[in-house]
């Protein structure tokens, strides 16, 4: 029986096998991907964003234990772009060594870059389409950073959910003043914590602004105590809910999909120009010239593409 | 007199409109940098990183401070990737809002994306540029996320400070993991608070298997009481010796010029993508038939580019 085949009997081996051919660049997972794509668009894809410290990875293991006691399965995607390693090395096996590994209802997956440009971006997007043909209902993107790749990953997601914590200090003017467009859903986590209803107001604060029809709803939660969670999976649900029946689901997985090309024409048009004989070496002596001011960097890339041309 | 001579003269004003010029993809600003280019490299460019509430805003102007204290004088860039504002906007006028703001030896300047997809890069090389020329012995280049852009932003200079700091919980895993081959100085911030000596056993542990001949020195601070801040200007600057002497500097400037030539390409490429009449319209309507499952991301990125060819 061939991977295509075994992934949609559900052979949780024959997903992490796919996965890891995507993150190789195996052209072999691209191809069983645009077979098999019509079978995707079912999960809920779920982004989790947010500083480091927040408590995102027990935050999503207890969210991922609720939807469980709904009879409904999951998958985790880690992604971590500062780690080098993939394959669950890191977050996987230290932090996630409990019950939800066992379970045959969740699939966890961690994700590194090791090393490749924009790779990642790509690959969790073949991850998220492969757990969708797996058949999980619900799908978490869980991203480390809170950086401008972690946002936009958390943002190609149906539902983004922003963890925030008490305690940032000062730059959580920085980070708020990014919040308003980001989160759909926002969970103040370690709420037992001083300055947890400072923070929550404060982000209250800035969500007055927004004037769409959707008001995020701020949630106070205590991960590890399993405190505020269902509510807050009942905040991520009717979002959801909203998506639909307002027909901006539609609209958001259109954008997503436009963000997906353009950033698919990107990289093989990178592809092309790397691979073309002789290109590489004009590229590698051009920048010698640059970084001894013998030429600037506008003018080499000017002359790199008109030889493409 | 025109921008570039006022910029050659030392006129800041002339800095930060041409900065501004570089943020909004003004082709003025290529113009100028293309003329002036070889004025650069002079400057010793730092990244500062690490993950929010580390405190990487007051030790950075405890930084310049110290810089200041030499005589010399000192580039400030604050990029804040989750901020649709630029300009200063955000950091520059809440949290900058000190004695270094007046002083004519050292430009603070703060930069958002405006929702540029990837040109926030882009802009923060333009700027480290113009300082470059208009005179400044260090710049800082300080990231507000710890994500992949960011640490990529920091990576592109010549010394990239980790700013760290204890009771980040289970993501310091994470973090560490990535920090080896990011880092070429590290700080342990708020040094006076509870495991900050936990902190900085573990990084050294991690550092331990770094067998490049460059340790990267740990050193602990407390910016707010400008406490350890001399000495870790003192390893900045001792591994921008070190990068002289073995070469390095050269090895890593061609590496740096190179990854900005490559991104030049990528971007002008994907304008003539998009300036092209009817290829916007190609791509949307892809981008529905990908969102409603008529087409797969793949196919419709091949289409897209077998019309350009």
């Amino acid at each position: 029986m061939d991977l295509a085949e075994r992934l949609l009997q559900g052979d949780k081996r024959a997903a992490a096998r796919l996965i890891s051919m995507a993150e190789n660049h195996d052209p072999e997972a691209v191809s069983i991907l645009k077979t098999l794509y019509q079978r995707t668009g079912k999960a809920h894809v779920i982004g989790i964003t947010g500083p480091p410290g927040a408590g995102k990875s027990t935050l999503t293991d207890k969210l991922a234990k609720a939807i469980r006691a709904q009879g409904k399965t999951v998958g985790i995607i880690a992604v971590d772009p500062t780690s080098p390693f993939t394959g669950g090395s890191i977050l996987g096996d230290r932090v996630r060594m409990n019950d939800l590994s066992t379970d045959p209802g969740v699939f966890i997956r961690s994700m590194g870059t090791r090393g490749h440009l924009g790779g990642l971006s790509k690959a969790t997007q073949a991850a998220v389409k492969v757990l969708d043909i797996y058949g999980v209902d619900y799908i978490f993107i869980e991203t480390v950073g809170v950086g401008q790749s972690e946002v936009d990953i958390a943002k190609n997601a149906d539902t983004t959910l922003m963890v925030m914590v008490p305690g940032l200090g000062d730059d959580i003017q920085a980070i708020k003043a990014g919040i308003m467009e980001i989160g759909d859903v926002f969970a103040i986590n370690k709420a037992d914590r001083d300055g947890a209803k400072r923070t929550a107001t404060e982000i209250e604060m800035m969500l007055d602004f927004n004037k769409t029809d959707w008001r995020p709803p701020v949630q106070m939660v205590i991960a590890v105590d399993n405190k505020g969670v269902e509510e807050l999976l009942g905040h991520i649900m009717d979002h959801m809910a909203h998506m639909k029946e307002t027909g901006k689901l539609e609209k958001k997985r259109i954008l997503n999909s436009k963000l997906e090309i353009i950033d698919l024409i990107q990289e093989n048009l990178m592809r092309i120009i790397l691979d073309k004989s002789g290109k590489e070496d004009l590229i590698n002596n051009l920048a010698t010239d640059v970084a001894v001011r013998k030429a600037d960097p506008y003018t080499a890339a000017e002359t790199v593409l008109k030889e493409i041309k």
